[in-house]
C-alpha cells in the first residue's frame, strides 16, 4: 500500500499527541507540518485554509478538539466545540466531526467519567473519524479504479485528492488505486479559479504520486476536448441531491456539458455522506458568492479594472443528466440516481 | 460621436506629429500615454505589449514607421521596416501595415521623391491605416448595434475593444453603437486566463464607457448561462477561414459550445479583413503554444506546483456551426458562411 499513501501527511497525529497537518497555505512553494494544541490554533488553521477539503475539516476539527481539551472536563469541551464549529460556519463536515465528537463526550460525562476518562474517549472518537475517512477514501479508490483505462488522459477540476482528506483523497483516489495496480495514464488538471486549487494542489500532490499531470487554464479544457486529448473527467462533490444534481466547485458544471458535447464520460467522486436525500434537486442548492477580491486580486496585486461589479460563485450545480457515474465508497452508481430519506439509498452498483 | 470615442486614445498622433500610444501594460491601474519618435521605441512598445490587439499593433507600427524614419531615403525606411517587422513575428496585422507602408515608400522613391516627399507619404499612408480602422470598427458598430436589445445581458471573452484598434473596437463596437442609440445593457467580462485581458482591459474600458460591466472568472459562464443570465455572446477573431471557422483567443470554443447548449446566440466580430479565404477550415489552423510561466505564474509569483507540465494554447478554433451570427465591417452575415478566394466574399446581409 505503499504506492497510495498521499505524498505526505495531510492532517493526523504527531507521535507525541498533537494534531498535525500539512500547512497547506506554503504550497506548492513549501512543505511544512504543523503540530497544533490549542484550540486557538486549530481554529487559525481552518479559518485561514491551512487545512482545507471536507473531510479533512472534519479530521482535523476531531483531533483538534481532543488534542486541545486534554485532561479538561466537558464544559471546556463544549466551550472548545463551540469556538472550532465557528472556525468555518459553512462545512458541514466540521459541524458533522463536531457533534460526534460533543456527542462522545456528552456520554462519558453523564456515565460519570473524569477528566482523563473524557479525554481518553475524544481521542479514541477522533482516531475513529481518522480512519473512517482513510477507509472511505480507499473504497472510493477501490469502486473507482476500474474506470480508469491504461493510457487513458483524465481531466480534473480543483483538488479533490490527498490533499482535501486524511486519506487518499475522493476524486482522485480511483487515480491513485489504478496506478498502484500499474495502469498508466495522465491528468489534465484545470488551474481552477479563482484559487488555483488545481495548478497548487492536484498539481502538487500527483507529481509527486508519479502521476504524469499537466496543468491548463480552466478555459482550455474545451479545445483538449475537441483535440481527442481527454477520455475522462472525474471530479468531487460537496453535495448531491436525492436525484443525481451535484454542486462542486465553480467550473464543474461547464466540464460536465463539453464531456456531454463531446461524448466524454464524466464521473462524480464522493463518499455517501455527502449525499443529501432531504434536498430533492440542485434548484434547493443555494450558491454562495464569494469575496470579490478572489477575482480582482492575485498574490495581493489588483489585476482587474476599478469600479466593475464581480461574479465570484463559490460552486455551481450539475444536473444528474450529465453525469455518467457517480463513485461512493460503498459502490458505483449508475442512472438513475435516486437517494431516498431513510431508506436503503443504494442502487444495485454496477 | 463623442459617447462613442474609446475611453481615451489607443494608437494615434500626438500633437507635435509623434506615435502616442496608451501604454496598456500599466492598466488598468494607470493610464500612461507616450508619444515614441523612434524605431526602438516602437519596437519595444510592440514587443512589451504596451500596444495590443492586431488593429492597433498594424497602426501603431504604420505611424511608427513613417514617425521614427521622418527626413530619411529609402535605404532607411527599408531598415526601419524589417526592425519594426520583426517585433512581433506571428502578428498578420503588422506584417500588411508594413508591407502597405513599404510599397508606399517604394513607388514615391521609384518616381524620384527626396526625403521630404517621401516621409510626407508615409505619413498619409499611416494616417489612411489609421482612419480606415476607425471605419472598419464603426461599421462593425453600425452593422452589430441591431443585435443588442435593451435590457440584455451580453457575455464577452478576452479584450476585442477599443483597446485593441485605433476606433471603438471589434467585438465591443456594437456595444458601444447600440449605446450610443440609448441601448441599456450590462455586461459579463470573462477575465481570460492566462493574461486577464478581460478583467483589465474589457472591464476598464467598459467602465470608463459607463456600460455596467461584472467581471467573472472564465468558468463561471456556464453557471451565468444555465441561471438564464446571459442573452447574447460577442467574441473578435484572430482569423476566420472560408467555412465560417473561427479562431480566437482561447476559451472562446468552449464558450461556444456552452452558447449551444443553452440555446443563447453566438456572435463573432471582426473585419473582413480578418477573412482568410485560402484557409478552407479550421483544422488547417495551427495552434501556437505560449509560454508555459503564464500560466505557472501570476504577477511574477509562481502559483503552480514545479514539476508538473503546462498546456498554454494561445487560441482556439470555433467550428461554423456554432457561429450564429459573423459581424463585419460589411455587414452581419448568416450561415452558411461561404468566403471564396478572388470572388464576392460577401453572401447578402441579412
Amino acid at each position: 500500500m505503499e504506492q497510495l499513501a498521499p505524498p505526505t501527511l495531510v492532517v493526523g497525529w504527531s507521535p507525541d499527541g498533537a494534531l498535525r497537518i500539512l500547512d497547506q497555505r506554503r504550497l506548492p512553494g513549501e512543505v511544512v507540518t504543523r503540530d497544533l494544541r490549542t484550540v486557538e490554533a486549530v481554529v487559525d488553521a481552518i479559518r485561514t485554509l491551512a487545512v482545507r477539503g471536507a473531510p479533512a475539516i472534519g479530521v482535523a476539527a476531531a483531533i483538534g478538539l481532543a488534542v486541545a481539551t486534554d485532561g479538561r472536563d466537558l464544559p471546556d469541551v463544549e466551550r472548545a466545540a463551540a469556538a472550532v464549529r465557528a472556525s468555518r460556519p459553512t462545512a458541514v463536515n466540521l459541524m458533522w466531526a463536531v457533534d460526534r465528537m460533543l456527542g462522545v463526550a456528552r456520554t462519558a460525562a453523564a456515565a460519570g467519567a473524569g477528566p482523563g476518562a473524557l479525554s481518553a474517549a475524544l481521542r479514541a472518537e477522533a482516531e475513529r473519524i481518522r480512519a473512517e475517512d482513510v477507509a472511505m477514501c480507499r473504497a472510493m479508490g477501490e469502486h473507482g479504479a476500474g474506470l480508469i483505462g491504461d493510457g487513458m488522459r483524465v481531466l480534473t477540476h480543483c483538488n479533490a485528492g490527498a490533499l482535501a482528506t486524511a486519506g487518499i483523497g475522493t476524486a482522485l483516489a480511483p487515480l491513485y488505486v489504478a496506478r498502484s495496480r500499474g495502469v498508466r495514464f495522465s491528468v489534465y488538471a484545470d488551474e481552477t479559479r479563482p484559487l488555483l486549487q488545481g495548478a497548487r494542489l492536484t498539481a502538487w500532490e500527483l507529481h509527486r504520486a508519479g502521476i504524469p499531470v499537466t496543468v491548463c487554464a480552466d478555459n482550455m479544457a474545451a479545445g483538449l476536448m475537441a483535440a481527442g486529448r481527454v477520455d475522462l473527467v472525474i471530479v468531487g462533490a460537496d453535495r448531491i441531491a436525492a436525484n443525481g444534481d451535484v454542486a462542486n466547485k465553480i467550473g464543474t458544471y461547464g466540464l460536465a456539458v463539453l464531456a456531454k458535447h463531446h461524448g466524454i464520460p464524466f464521473v462524480v467522486v464522493a463518499p455517501m455522506s455527502t449525499v443529501d436525500p432531504h434536498t430533492p434537486d440542485g434548484t434547493a442548492i443555494v450558491i454562495e458568492q464569494r469575496d470579490p477580491a478572489e477575482v480582482t486580486h492575485l498574490a495581493g496585486v489588483r489585476v482587474a479594472a476599478e469600479g466593475a461589479a464581480v461574479h465570484n460563485p463559490a460552486f455551481d450545480v450539475t444536473p444528474h443528466t450529465l453525469i455518467t457515474r457517480i463513485v461512493t465508497d460503498r459502490g458505483v452508481l449508475q442512472p438513475p440516481y435516486v437517494f431516498a430519506p431513510n431508506t436503503a439509498v443504494l442502487p444495485p452498483p454496477v
